[in-house]
């Protein structure tokens, strides 16, 4: 997860155009990860979605539209192929069936809640790691359902303020930093998760 | 500052007997500096007093005395010899004569707000830096003032759901970090401050 140094995922002022609040700013590292000198960002990039199993995702990550569906053909914010490669679960109150991408990616809505999910996501992805891409809401479920073994934080060196505070309500689950890399736009720590 | 994962600088529980409020979880760093392993806590542990011309506080991390100062004869939390070495300004609204410890260190009681101590600071530090020791509330005002050129986060790998949140009310004064060490028990961060 992308999170401030002040610990949001999210700004407090979100619109369709900006849908994660001063996203721009807050995931510079992402952006600017081809740029010269920033060799620990594309690592991170690529490691982050590389050989996951499924993925699952709050709605409001998925996209902007709120309440029922309606008519719009909306696929995500990714384009034609995102960068999953795996199916993606995404959790919501209204049905929806299910698209497919490019690239091996396809979205599945969810109405059951986060364990419904999960359990899904556990039976496509067989051995591989599941991951929780956000945001704050869904990675909440995740530690309360006690299925995080790892935490990997993207700390961009910007305060907002206000926001989505990603650790509100979490429980300490045992926390320990097992690897820190670092770049200008941000520090990368991986925590084991578990006492 | 030392700092849990979700930004707090003190726990919602402070006792007398505890006065951050699970502190001792907050600051292992410091207190297993010394044992094998944790190079990285011992260099910054030595560092964040080494060379300082004068030091500021809030009187919350002077003491556990609120209101009056009364009869206790109270000088601070660290001994007869405190690892300052240099006079410490504690910002309060109850005047105390100085008191004068061991090893260079002076504690002077600041009554007309954080500008005046900053001031007073400036007068005996000459061209050595001045360390904002904390709180929070010291931190902010410190940020406020515009007198922050650098930034040095001790993030220990623990959430403590609630307390005093370092950057509350801190507007973003633009952030870049420019050193980043590691160790199991925090992850160091230094941050330059300014735009």
């Amino acid at each position: 997860m992308t999170i401030s140094v002040d610990g949001y995922v999210a700004g407090p002022v979100q619109t369709r155009e900006d849908p994660i609040g001063e996203g721009h700013r807050l995931h510079q590292w992402m952006f600017h990860a081809d740029e010269p000198g920033h060799e620990m960002d594309v690592r991170l990039r690529e490691e982050i979605v590389a050989g996951r199993g499924a993925f699952i995702m709050g709605r409001n990550m998925y996209g902007p539209i709120r309440g029922e569906w309606g008519d719009e053909d909306w696929r995500g914010w990714w384009g034609e192929e995102p960068p999953y490669h795996a199916p993606v679960f995404v959790l919501t109150h209204y049905p929806h069936d299910p698209i497919e991408m490019k690239g091996g990616t396809t979205f599945h809505f969810v109405t059951e809640g986060f364990d419904a999910a999960f359990s899904q996501a556990q039976a496509v992805a067989g051995d591989a790691p599941i991951d929780i891409a956000g945001g704050a809401s869904t990675v909440q479920q995740a530690f309360a359902a006690g299925v995080i073994d790892e935490l990997l934080l993207d700390v961009s060196p910007i305060l907002l303020g206000a926001g989505e505070a990603l650790f509100k309500g979490v429980a300490d689950p045992g926390l320990t930093p097992v690897e820190v890399v670092a770049s200008p736009l941000a520090t990368h720590v991986r925590y084991r998760v578990g006492r």
